[in-house]
């Protein structure tokens, strides 16, 4: 058995089940060995972005690692910004980058780079070479094992090509995950008196875990039977919600408005979470968001057993008995008269199916999404983890592959949906239930925000020649058939709904393109940052779909 | 003035005239500041491996650098594999990374990464993080001075927003460059010795500045004197050819060939070039291409003076009289019968206009490319320095900037386009005159003949779909026409001839989907490797093609 070979079985063996693919010479054992695993799928990528955001897609919802296979320092590059939404989301990624043989190193051949050092930006936590077929499987399992977490991250093992291709590798077998710690009686103490003192005037702040299921639940009951309001992370790795399910509030992108959210608390306790900070920092403006004098504690950090520290602090609360507050059904109305991007959000709301997973990388155009869909039938959130671009296409192949029975829909900028369009390739290979949905405003408008945010002056048609993507226009309709997915264009309202409907109820992948302006909550961007130094300025959806992303 | 304002005056100042970016928040204050220096032209990539592509070809052509404007660790990540090909090609490009304001940094915000030890893979040389508006052009000016060397490197200048956007921003003028030294007098006499003693046992290696023009005149003085054989490394930077200037043999791609152009030698000078090795690795084959025995000396090291060390050396042999040998001018014929590659190639020495820029990433479909071209108008080629495929439409948008007045084609697999192919966006976006050549084979061509090369067995049906990307086949014409470049497919020779003949005629960006079959010289793929072990078994042409690139 060559090491690559062992390799996959020892994969295989601990329950890892696909591999996204860009491959080269160096791995060309790897991709001969895959015929000898069945359990193991190779899913091929165009691109290496499109392979890394899918493992990141899979393992979320899968609840499980897949793995990479990326073509040395420059494939693991191109895969490098959706690693990065990985590491930021927390969530289990195993590369396995190729590299030359290790005898071949020392002539520093074309493709010959520092790979260890790449690979350190998304996975400080474990980056190995491995250097020889007898000790491969080994470093393989312990690379599991680190990335499985908790928390989850990202692991990568480098496969010199003689090391794969070498007789006498052994599989191993992965050893079981030590149990993660849940917090003890004494922090929960502290939190549950914080609770019982000032719980009107204490939040709790999920991320990572506490977003999901029975936890959610756990965690609305002690909210319900304390007064605490439950806020999430601002780009949840995987956020459960719609009808049915705890309705919790997520902080916003803008700190201008996270910062009304947060004001007044006494207490925030965090569950896998981390203290809320803004996104960017902006001259004269306050980079934490925590409110001054507000007590910070941590009910579990991210390497701790979520949902037990969660149990013990109902426990400790008494709130066993309470219910949770779930979110009633309600679907917003047909969208009717002039296309937005928000009429966007409504029409999904509208016709959101059951159990849908909903990819949201919309920027600017997706802001009314949470309030528009809170009530709708209960779905998987996945959010732009990391803040680089180019995530959301290639998320939904790995959540489509992962979830084969579910719709997913995939809802992106333009500009974001350019970093990664190969994914509507393997989307049609694969032929995975995806509607992409393309915001098409022509522009990076955030960044027309963002401009005026940070007091950037002198800006001139130079600089907004830079924020500027419709000259020429992009057709989304055309890039999407070149890879082979059946693509529609919407200029109305109607003609989105239709779009929509007849993607939700025909199998297999489909884009949209949804022709919009570029405005935000349907305020002309250029208005926005002018208004948000007073929010009573803005019209009250707006402001209350800005702050809270919740049904008015 | 602030940071960003007298860094571009800087880069300005010191002959930097484009900057190739794909901005983000961080870089929205660099962006306002492009309205203040009117010298500074910034062109929009969609994608940053289409900018830093973009910055390499154009460094290529205009021989000097341009800056590139990425979003913090992640948009260097996308950037990294083109800047891998121009460190491999030792060009210069300055790179500009925004990053958080220095303030921001300790709160790990979603984007924050540790982008340094991304940059240290590409720019070993220079990495810095600027850290006060007062010392950021001192720091721009080091950076400058560092890429442009010789060698030509990349460099990494980190802007944290602060930085940018504080005021008291100092331009600097960048210190001459010092002089590179020239071969010693005992290093030019011991090389006139090999080549006194045994010349037509010696060859000159050519690399980098070699390749080009009165530079390349006198080597072949050198050669047509001494009998000694002229080669250029396998892939070049830049080379020129063409009728009227020298030929040179470019080492073969594959080890098993070059082995085959290299016996028999006892002397190998390098002129900025490297000792020649095997660009993977083969299970039981050598890495080191240089012939038993053989003794290497380096006349011009890539730090070094190159024309004056060739100078001397001319002088030395005592060949300043001697005529070079120029290639005179040859067409193929206009090509005819069924569609392949070579037809493809043969078609564009028979139409390549004076002074083309040929971008060559055509990787198993051009291999009768420099045979093809050999004795056309003279043009300059332009190749995959590092290996890193995607290169091939970005490195031709930086070639056209940097040479408006010239035709450039850039040819490319159906693979590698697939990687960056938003740079047709820039091009049409910037009307440049590219013509886009798309050898549409429908699969890895190369990946089949490197799985058997390497000695992979068990190779099913799994490890042959990982090659194949013609399910679904792509459509370059609707990918093109998407981004807003007019496309053609050619199905037949008499197709492809009129749409490039077309496409030559009229001004702007074209793109042209040549859909061939997957051969290599006319010769199945899987085929080759097993003929590669005794190249008498190849049909001559291809013999020849195949090893030397040279007109027959």
């Amino acid at each position: 058995m060559n090491g690559a070979q062992a390799l996959i079985k020892t994969l295989a063996d601990a329950g890892v089940e696909v591999c996204f693919t860009n491959p080269g010479t160096s791995e060309m054992h790897f991709v001969a060995a895959l015929d000898t695993e069945p359990r193991m799928r190779a899913v091929l990528a165009l691109f290496e972005g499109v392979a890394t955001g899918a493992a990141d897609g899979y393992a979320r919802m899968a609840g499980k690692p897949a793995a990479t296979l990326l073509h040395l320092g420059c494939g693991l590059g191109n895969g490098l910004a959706n690693l990065h939404n990985a590491r930021k989301g927390k969530v289990p990624v195993l590369n396995i980058v190729g590299d030359h043989a290790t005898h071949h190193m020392r002539y520093d051949a074309q493709l010959q780079s520092d790979i260890e050092t790449v690979a350190r930006n998304v996975s400080p936590g474990f980056v190995r070479t491995s250097m020889s077929t007898a000790e491969l499987c080994r470093d393989a399992a312990e690379a599991l094992t680190a990335c499985m977490g908790p928390p989850g991250s990202v692991a990568t093992l480098i496969l010199p090509a003689d090391v794969s291709w070498g007789e006498g590798g052994v599989p191993q077998a992965c050893p079981p995950l030590p149990p993660a710690p849940a917090a003890d009686e004494a922090r929960v103490q502290e939190i549950a008196r914080a609770l019982a003192t000032s719980g009107k005037k204490t939040a709790l702040l999920l991320g990572g875990r506490a977003l999901q299921g029975g936890t959610l639940q756990n965690l609305s009951r002690i909210a319900q039977h304390t007064g605490a309001r439950l806020f999430a992370e601002v780009f949840p790795t995987r956020m459960e919600r719609g009808a049915g399910l705890p309705h919790v509030e997520r902080i916003a992108y803008l700190a201008e408005l996270a910062s009304v959210q947060l004001s007044g608390l006494s207490h925030l306790i965090l569950v896998d979470a981390k203290s809320p900070v803004s996104f960017f920092a902006y001259p004269g403006k306050e980079s934490d968001l925590l409110p001054r004098g507000c007590q910070l504690h941590t009910l579990a950090a991210p390497h701790e057993d979520v949902a037990a520290s969660i149990q013990r602090l109902l426990d400790a609360t008494g709130a066993q008995a309470t219910p949770a507050l779930l979110q009633s059904p309600k679907r917003p109305e047909r969208p009717q008269g002039k296309f937005t991007a928000d009429k966007v959000c409504k029409a999904i709301g509208h016709l959101l199916p059951e159990r849908a997973v909903l990819m949201d990388e919309a920027q600017t155009s997706g802001i009314m999404l949470p309030m528009f869909t809170a009530g709708s039938p209960r779905h998987d959130v996945l959010t732009l983890t990391g803040g680089a671009i180019g995530q959301a296409l290639p998320c939904a192949v790995g959540a489509a592959i992962a979830c084969p029975d579910r719709k997913v829909l995939a809802l992106s900028g333009d500009g974001s949906a350019m970093y990664t369009l190969q994914a509507l390739w393997t989307m049609a290979r694969e032929k995975l239930d995806v509607v992409s949905i393309i915001f098409n405003n022509r522009s990076y408008a955030i960044l027309n925000v963002e401009l005026q945010r940070v007091g950037a002056v002198g800006a001139g048609e130079k600089a907004h020649g830079q924020l500027d993507i419709g000259t020429p226009a992009l057709d989304f309709v055309q890039l999407a058939a070149g890879m082979g997915v059946p693509a529609r264009r919407a200029m109305t309202t109607d003609e989105f709904i239709e779009a929509l409907a007849h993607a939700l109820a025909t199998p297999g992948p489909h884009l949209i393109e949804a022709v919009v302006p570029p405005t935000l909550g349907g305020l002309k961007l250029r208005i926005l940052p002018r208004l948000l130094g007073s929010l009573k300025h803005l019209p009250k959806p707006l402001a209350q779909a800005l702050k809270r992303g919740i049904a008015p």
